[in-house]
């Protein structure tokens, strides 16, 4: 009935072929969405082959998000990710009044699923904890932040990061782009030197160039950044983005935190480590953060806006005892202090064990998504497009080996309204990763997935970018 | 039976000599808090006087805050206004566990008084327009700050101030610190200078200076800014606060805000106008900002900190065409914009008239609060100290003729619970302004004033701040 034709002589295991043929009759649309699929006994009734072979055949395709199942109900085709090829075309798109860009493609990096996000029951929690709060904290409470979400925050590292930190060394910030942005005004002023990871983004790229620093950047490859190229060059600080390179998405290797740990300790240089999306690991074992190993000499970078909504402006450093006193007077000098609401409510939501759930949650969604955009390209562009990095995060490098993406794509994918940004938009040194492009997944459907690896594909195939 | 006795044949209106009997009567203490005062037919009576000449004595108590009434009950002593002068003693105080201070008189400037804003009710406004904001406003929504708010802050000044200005041009910030923050970055890096006030806000002079600028000093009279001492020096800007000068609260005259504007026109400077709290005027016309004489050269600077609470983190500039790109740069490069929720909430509080009215209402009570300060100045003090400036704001500066308040007296002061802040503090040549301190009266209570000045008259003539 399905059409399934198994080759019981072959090198694919028998889970694998079923798996595939539905795969393949998904993505073709002879099964669309809401489908039901026949039961595990009645299919493998069918073909002949044992139920654990379906069981695992099925297994797959949920695991990779083209099935979903609930207790009791047969699996179902999920919906939304088919979409008619033939409806897709590629046409500029109109700009809208205000000169925005609306587009039908938009892989852009580092956004959450803000659709997903408990809004109501954050605003209630907002509500309830700012009526709880003394009075006095509707005044100035200091540059350091409220000390309850600090207390929560010790925690979380604790349990997320395995981190011992007193809440006392974690300072909160507007941000992970606050947080840098104050820091560099943290070390000498005349000569400002500063090494980082070249790509690196290119948001915090520019945070320290407004700042007046001199940039060296150091090459990365698929295990981070190579610290055998490391110059001191009268640096007093490097910036790193150790448990997932962005935008490569390498982990730093165990012998290269070692090296850079010690790099730093030779040319007494701190160490600002970003850990800007490590809560999203699909794979492999959580990655320690460098902190761990010399806290007196890396400054550690968090933020809750990857974890729950850009919008929160929340983040925070932990910082090392020497250096706690300037800081509290740049940040009084700079903004003063968080608004004390949303730290309340932050603190409540971590209090709660919601963070922790929630990022659970999350992890889930955003792994399926991750795999379906791997499905996708591999269905749509074959196998030419290899994906760069760990399993982690919101975003994948991927290679299009022959392909160059440079400027020009970058302007004239945008008139077709489809944002898939080059690696070298955040290359320093230019010509190193023309044939590398990074897909942000996290606020995507799957609809959204789907047909945008579809338009990316018309486009690149229609305009041919070959080196 | 109140003991009042009247000279008939003295200079001295008769209607003076009965509020000046009545108000010796609560200062010493044989009136206090809650006693009833006879009706005003009731003294006249007594007394052989015209009922308007009671009534007049009666609004004269009213108007500096020593009585109260309300419509159909009998005037009364204000609650908490006498202080038992026995039982204040000058002592020493104790450091807190955490070494902060316990002060017993607390004259900080530039605090409002958070304890009157209605919290909860603005609790369930930022909950209801959070709830009604669209999803796209949790993720990024720009440096600009939210459309909404932008356009109820242009109708609050053209209302308010008498600005006429297009929403577009409001640039939404954390604050007025951020602002002169961020507004550093804006002009020529290589050679940072700018002209300021001499005596200016520390905090502000700081900012200045932690982003690198040579900061040269013009110095300050009772009408604001010496403008005829102004030298060009290559600076690229000059901040001032031509409403209400911080700190010695005199208003910008007609002759020199011309002048003003004329030299930074002739030397291609901007003016950086710190409107930081012209919202409280307690007699006078309101004084028209600079930003109406040249808004492609003025940069106005308000905040809504000093109105309503300083937690809630949010100013606002206006900004001239040519400098809005480079703007939108700077904020996203250093914090990306503020949270949404308050921003929401205090659009929502503009256009109901909330904070027409509470400005309205605060207004009276600070303006209470300014008259008792002085009040208490002239009973323990005699005559010696002379107020400076204009009546606005949250704080007074006083003259005490041969006097000299430095940094001993700011912090032996300090070990004894009292903080009034000698001018010299914000004064970047020091030596001119020895003889004045620095009184904030908008966050303390009738009773807290009353025993403040009591406790400053103990520590001074214990310790005789003589030059």
């Amino acid at each position: 009935m399905l059409g399934i034709e198994l080759q019981r002589n072959g090198l694919i295991p028998l889970s694998r072929q079923v798996y595939q043929a539905l795969r393949d009759s998904i993505l073709k649309g002879r099964l669309t969405s809401d489908d039901v699929l026949p039961s595990t006994r009645e299919l493998a009734k069918q073909l002949s082959v044992s139920r654990n072979t379906v069981l695992e055949a099925y297994e797959m395709l949920y695991s990779e998000g083209f099935i979903e199942t609930s207790q009791g109900s047969p699996s179902r085709v999920v919906r939304g990710l088919l979409l008619e090829q033939r409806s897709l075309s590629l046409k500029p798109i109109e700009k809208t009044i205000d000169n925005s860009i609306k587009y039908q493609a938009d892989f852009k990096t580092g956004l959450p699923d803000i659709s997903k996000f408990p809004k109501r029951f954050w605003l209630q929690l907002q509500s309830k904890a700012s009526e709880a709060m003394q009075t006095e904290l509707w005044g100035y409470s200091g540059p350091e932040g409220l000390p309850v979400l600090r207390e929560q925050i010790a925690g979380w590292l604790f349990r997320r990061r395995g981190i011992s930190v007193n809440p006392k060394d974690i300072f909160i910030t507007a941000g992970a782009t606050q947080a840098l942005h104050l820091l560099s005004g943290l070390f000498k002023k005349e000569d400002r030197e500063i090494i980082i990871e070249d790509p690196c983004h290119i948001g915090m790229f520019r945070v320290l160039q407004e700042s007046g620093y001199n940039i060296h950047p150091t090459p990365v490859d698929e295990h981070g950044l190579r610290t055998e190229l490391l110059k001191a060059n009268g640096a007093s600080a490097i910036y790193v983005t150790p448990s997932h390179q962005f935008p490569l998405g390498g982990v730093l290797s165990a012998g290269r935190r070692a090296a850079l740990i010690r790099f730093a300790r030779e040319n007494k240089m701190y160490i600002l480590e970003d850990d800007y999306d490590s809560e999203f690991r699909y794979s492999g074992s959580p990655v320690s953060p460098l902190y761990s190993m010399d806290p007196n000499r890396v400054i550690y970078i968090g933020t809750f806006s990857k974890i729950l909504f850009p919008a929160l402006r929340i983040g925070y450093i932990i910082l090392p005892a020497q250096l706690q006193s300037k800081w509290r007077q740049i940040r009084t000098y700079s903004d003063v202090q968080n608004p004390p609401f949303e730290q309340a409510a932050l603190a409540e939501f971590l209090r709660l064990g919601k963070l922790d759930r929630y990022v659970q949650k999350m992890r889930r969604i955003y792994g399926f998504r991750r795999q379906l955009l791997l499905n996708s390209l591999e269905e749509v562009f074959g196998s030419i497009p290899q994906p760069w990095g760990d399993s982690a995060g919101l975003h994948i490098a991927l290679q299009f080996p022959g392909m160059c993406f440079g400027s020009d794509f970058f302007r004239l994918e945008k008139e077709y309204g489809i944002r898939a940004v080059p690696v070298e938009y955040h290359s320093i040194i230019k010509g190193f990763h023309q044939d590398k492009l990074l897909l942000g997944y996290g606020h995507m459907s799957e609809e959204e997935i789907r047909k945008g690896i579809l338009l990316l594909h018309k486009f690149i195939s229609t305009f041919g970018y070959k080196e």
